[in-house]
């Protein structure tokens, strides 16, 4: 057992952050579109089926095709719509529905152009993140995109969709509380604005941070959270979960100790954790926590233990001499990820549900 | 053609690459045995082939596995040994020559225990990185792992081995040609030390930077270099290549532009380039270097662009605004990777060569 770096998923906390986040989506009266680019799970996917949840958000074609092919019929592509893509796109369309995003007149009018059956066609508002979409106030644009989409067979134009990418280096509750307030009244305004001509049209907002902390979303239309599936480390700091919501941990062999420099190596590196790491200052980083697994899962992370650099494929542990006594080479401690969307990503062939 | 995101190697650039640091090794009198972590690339790996190597480097079993699969019959795996997969470690070295490395007794001694087979054992020397080995002064430790290897069928002390990756964070060559001198001086000390007792034992040294930058090796007797078959941005800025010698880059679709931005986005993002960046200060990181794709490959990166951020699939590309009135969504452009490993393990099922 752990013979190599195993992603670990706790199903019990799966369950309970899926519950949580169902139970808010329902007293809000929104619309829960999860999104599965974090878990890329199909076995995932059936705990939030079997909780009835039937419309989901991915972040590619090639997300949308596996999941369609693990039977979801309601999925929108959260991705400014790749014209490359476009006859995959047609054909996949053409057997569920499907929304697609884009943010520019030109994509429009190509899909336009190119597409033989009907998808809906959601607006990407960018609400200061400055990743993708247009700005609420560049309404030319906007109209642009609008009236392709009245004109052709097989736009339906089904609202507006923003991403608050920016609550993920927000400085704790009030600052993503805040950038959600600015999105509602960005998207508010819009919805005044295209309302009458569209009444079926909707607004949906997505980001694990402000769906975690904000208590009630009812100024959406719809939301998709993808993250809080697992949360990890980073959720942890900003605010968005406590440490015992995090879900997921990657068992690491090890495989050297150096109690003179209060240290261990585990096979577990860039490859299996990402890259991704959490900087206090220049001088330290933060790869993981580290906890002790344990046959049911595992408790609290170690006291004063953490991942302190990684290379390809080896991670380095940082550890109190008096826990560091207790392992040597061939025993396997867990590490609970900073980003647990890019430690799913990467170690999707060998993980396992406990 | 490239839809999604597309490792291309370029073949030309890969032949060259190898035939210098193979000169490099001859004219050096040095055993050459590139490290395959970097392509984990059977077909990459005939390359090799073709030119006479016959002897390999890889980091993990599973490495080591794959490149016996595809007729690699001297491999050493330079990563501190697995204890968990020392019945899979003892099945392979039954079929091939088979190198491993140790930085301690107890891993010794459990091997000791453990193989039927027989496997060259060498001792991991910490040169200053700090990562594995131990340092070259711990003689008591280094003994008691000779003394267990000796009194055991199957472990044949082959020597010391050592990876300057501290050579990654040097400034400049000057300071890469000192690690490596500090190294050689540790080596040199060990060699006087065990050679009487064991003549054919030998040391092997690693880093892409030091075997780059420096014209002699010989006071080593193998170099393990890996990354030096494709180079990166990385390497570049450290000193050890030309920005022509950089050998693969990522064609990414562009999805939007944004004139009034400066800027572009690709469906290009953590999973395909990595999390990997170079940080000249806090406010200025670089995800990637930009080039224009053309029908043989490509040129000199595009003088002011780079990707300036990075999610899970989107790239952020900056620009200047006269080169980036030449874009548009659905046209392609090529990413040079910060660190080429984690790219190419990354896209290791969506790569080209050409």
């Amino acid at each position: 057992m752990f013979a190599k770096p195993t992603f670990l998923i706790n199903k019990s906390k799966v369950e309970r952050n899926i519950n949580r986040m169902l139970q808010k989506a329902k007293r809000s009266n929104v619309i829960f579109r999860p999104h599965f680019k974090t878990h890329q799970s199909a076995e995932i996917g059936e705990i939030f089926k079997e909780k009835g949840v039937n419309k989901i958000t991915v972040s590619s074609v090639s997300m949308a095709t596996y999941f369609f092919e693990n039977g979801w019929k309601d999925i929108t592509i959260a991705f400014p719509v790749n014209l490359r893509e476009v006859n995959k796109i047609d054909e996949l369309s053409g057997n569920l529905s499907l929304n697609l995003l884009v943010d520019s007149s030109f994509s429009t009018e190509q899909l336009a152009h190119s597409l033989t059956n009907k998808v809906g066609l959601f607006v990407e508002i960018d609400n200061g993140y400055h990743r993708s979409g247009l700005l609420s106030e560049q309404i030319d644009e906007i109209d642009k995109i609008i009236e392709i989409a009245a004109n052709s067979e097989n736009l339906n134009f089904s609202g507006f969709l923003t991403h608050a990418g920016n609550t993920y280096t927000a400085k704790g509750k009030a600052e993503i509380l805040s950038i959600m307030d600015d999105s509602a009244i960005k998207s508010k305004s819009l919805k005044i604005k295209y309302m009458d001509r569209f009444p079926e049209m909707i607004i949906s907002y997505g980001d694990t941070p402000s769906c975690s902390i904000a208590d009630d979303l009812s100024v959406f239309d719809e939301i998709r959270p993808g993250n809080f599936v697992y949360y990890d480390v980073m959720q942890y700091h900003i605010g968005s979960c406590a440490l015992d919501d995090i879900a997921v941990a990657v068992a690491c062999p090890v495989v050297s100790v150096y109690p003179e420099r209060n240290e261990l190596i585990i096979y577990g590196g860039a490859v299996h954790l990402s890259k991704e790491f959490i900087a206090a200052d220049n001088n330290f980083k933060l790869f993981g926590y580290v906890v002790e697994l344990k046959d049911d899962g595992w408790r609290e992370p170690i006291s004063g233990a953490y991942v302190s650099s990684i290379s390809q494929e080896h991670g380095i542990v940082k550890m109190p001499k008096e826990i560091l006594k207790k392992f040597k080479p061939g025993d396997v401690v867990g590490i609970l990820p900073i980003h647990s969307c890019l430690t799913a990503d990467l170690l999707r062939n060998n993980a396992t549900i406990i």
